[in-house]
């Protein structure tokens, strides 16, 4: 039922217990492509499961430590973007991001991230934000470069998955370099 | 963050903690009038206690189980309405709403109503759902008459405020008379 | 081993875990008769079900919100009642109960029925005990009738059972009503 | 509401969270006799934790674990005698007991303590029921050896109160042994 | 990692959920001889159990409620020795043990057994140390025997193994009797 | 009772609640100097608050996610280094440390890191360990580079800290590097 409109065709949903079974088909649609890069696919085995994951992402918007929302497009579910746990002293999150592989290079993840950026630094006052891609994944890194972050470091091997560790770069963006924009 | 827009001047949000204190204030204001009608007011002293409502009230809807949201008019917070906890076996819910008493009058809260009665029907996939007044409360009862619920009863006694005991209408509005709205 | 003596045949215990035998095999002896009516038995699959169901309701009695009490006739258990959760702002419960089919016609629950009312009215203070029955349970409302309740109002579809749904009508007895008795 | 009628003056009763009251009013009469003999009795200073108590005790009963009961005579509250918890393995449990000094001398406690033996015995099942005193609470020793106990040790300072230790006398009896009798 | 030393073949380590297994193993080939006298040995079918066993006392120990040590012989794991549960009131616990079968007669308990007696009289500052032991274990009564000891009782039938039950006998030691040694 | 050896003069003990009074009386007298880099400081306001914080880290320890130890030198509480939350998919955590002022300089920390190094990968077998420090602490920079970490990057204003937001250098260690020691 509610949502954040970006635009006529794009909106941020808040995931309820209902959406599960359309979360799972998107999920199981992306399998291959979706579990070369997250190591929590192989754990999604159906939609209980979705549904277990979006009441406690919806746990964790309750205790106002981050939200996890649906991308929809025309209406159609199509990925997820994530405001992580926040570290409430240092005012510092994460931002984590998938989207269906039919839908990718049209823009709509940057576009959503910037939705959430505001989110973050006007209404949550949030300091700084966070993006974290894999070396490899160009596609990924593209989004933080192109709204404005700057590469703060390679942190090697922090991420393991199909058997073999990969390293992070990891982008930042403060609160008055956002709003410098 | 989270909204259904009614129209260009209305919506409904998805309270979080950092309203907290814009809730609060409307409550303060409305004082008088409220602890006319609620037994819940006096108990609602501050700032915080209306954090921990809403946080309860998220925690609520996380587990699929009703959801309470602010009314936003122009927005501004002037009030609350919420679909209450949900019996599932009989897809049975009923809905309750306070506004500020400047915004009285001008329909809102029966045009609120009507979303949420979609939404309940429509999505959730509910079958019927009751709205309760107090037998002295005429401006309350008016909008489920408005919206087509049938009167369906008087419970006697069930509502205990300000040193006396009060009487509910219980009105009842069944998924297929809304469908032939 | 605690109970409250009603006459010399007829009692009511408190139900302990050791019980969960007996009240299964009474409930699966009616389990046609007890299904076309309650939508819990069809979930009721073994004694391990009903231990579980007596130390929820003792726990709920340990927290001082209603009490579900064993009918035992000449010492067998043949049924139950209970104080449903109680609304002690409003100083408002309601009773349910079924009986064995073997011990029905002979008075018996309206008997047990005015001992909880007295517990209810004047031992725990409440105000206001109703009870509901489903409109086509004839034999259910008669003992709301016979002890002076007065029929509130009929609630529609309230009850799904069996693949349909069921009306409620509500009687309510005051405080008031039953000194005056 | 649930008693265990011992004869036409002497009743155990399963205390509510309503007794608290009247239970702290006989502590607090008894506290000098009571703090020589029990290192509970300071931090009982109001009937709220009395309340508590009982809601302990009773959650404790729930989950079938040992059962407190109030003793009763001639309707007033004189004291309690409990079931401590089971050890379910052995069938194994402890009875404990204090009584108003007023009522002491009676016979009241041996009476009491036969009738939870035999529901010790017969009705859970258990295989040996122990009673510990201090060795120089002579009144208090005098229970378990009227009721057949045999004694099985003195546990050397066990028990600390009012800035000392003081050793236990334990009593046990089979279940044999009562049967016996 | 945590390990107290008390020769340089001898070591009480503080178990973590790593030495589930080696735990287990040894249970497994000690599983005739530990069943006869232990009514866990049944309960205790992998070392995802043992796993659980070892989480559970590493909390008792985080609530400063005694602690459960792996005896360490030649870098080796060979039996527990635990403090067990604290009566902090009373200052008061017990102390039990077992030991692999092959390493029996070689003192090594009773060697652990001083050290733990120091910790729990030294540093936690208890007042008294029961050990008990089955009457008909000769080998574990010579151990509070030769450290010392007194015999306080013989409670009967308190243990329930393999269908029958046994007596303990049990034994108990002052801080004042250990600080004399 | 439990301590890790590290030489004549050194040890990793694990802290009991016991040692909440001289742990205190430590963070109090370098109350100045530790205020200045932890956020954590200004809460600790007594014996109280150490105990609790001590037994939340023996609890993560009991879930195998990290420990936290307390330096000893010469039997003298001197400072803490921990190991962090572990991300066991990764097999990634990280250590942090303090310690009294007096003893700063003498290799100290660095020595107990190697300690912990070892543990981390030796023993529970992780792949990586980080040491973050505040950019304008060299002294704490200089552990991570003694010990053959490589500086992985600067994340800005990740610590708020008496009214300013400080950056973080990251030093990583992979378990193959530290093999090759």
């Amino acid at each position: 039922m509610f949502k954040h409109i970006i635009n006529e065709k794009l909106e941020l949903r808040l995931l309820e217990a209902r959406h599960a079974e359309a979360v799972y088909e998107v999920i199981e649609m992306n399998r291959g492509y979706l579990s070369e890069w997250f190591p929590w696919v192989p754990n999604t085995k159906n939609a209980e499961h979705t549904k277990t994951f979006i009441e406690n992402e919806l746990r964790r918007f309750a205790h106002n430590n981050g939200v996890s929302t649906g991308i929809f497009y025309e209406n159609k579910y199509i990925g997820n973007i994530s405001i992580h746990e926040i570290n409430w002293n240092s005012k510092l999150s994460s931002i984590g991001y998938w989207i269906s592989s039919e839908y990718q290079g049209l823009g709509i993840v940057t576009t959503c991230c910037r939705e959430l950026l505001n989110y973050a630094f006007e209404t949550l006052g949030l300091n700084k934000i966070e993006i974290r891609a894999r070396t490899d994944n160009v596609r990924s890194s593209a989004i933080p470069i192109r709204l404005g972050f700057k590469q703060e470091g390679i942190l090697r091997q922090v991420d393991y998955n199909n058997d073999r560790y990969y390293d992070h770069v990891v982008y930042g963006l403060l609160k008055d370099e956002w709003r410098g924009k």
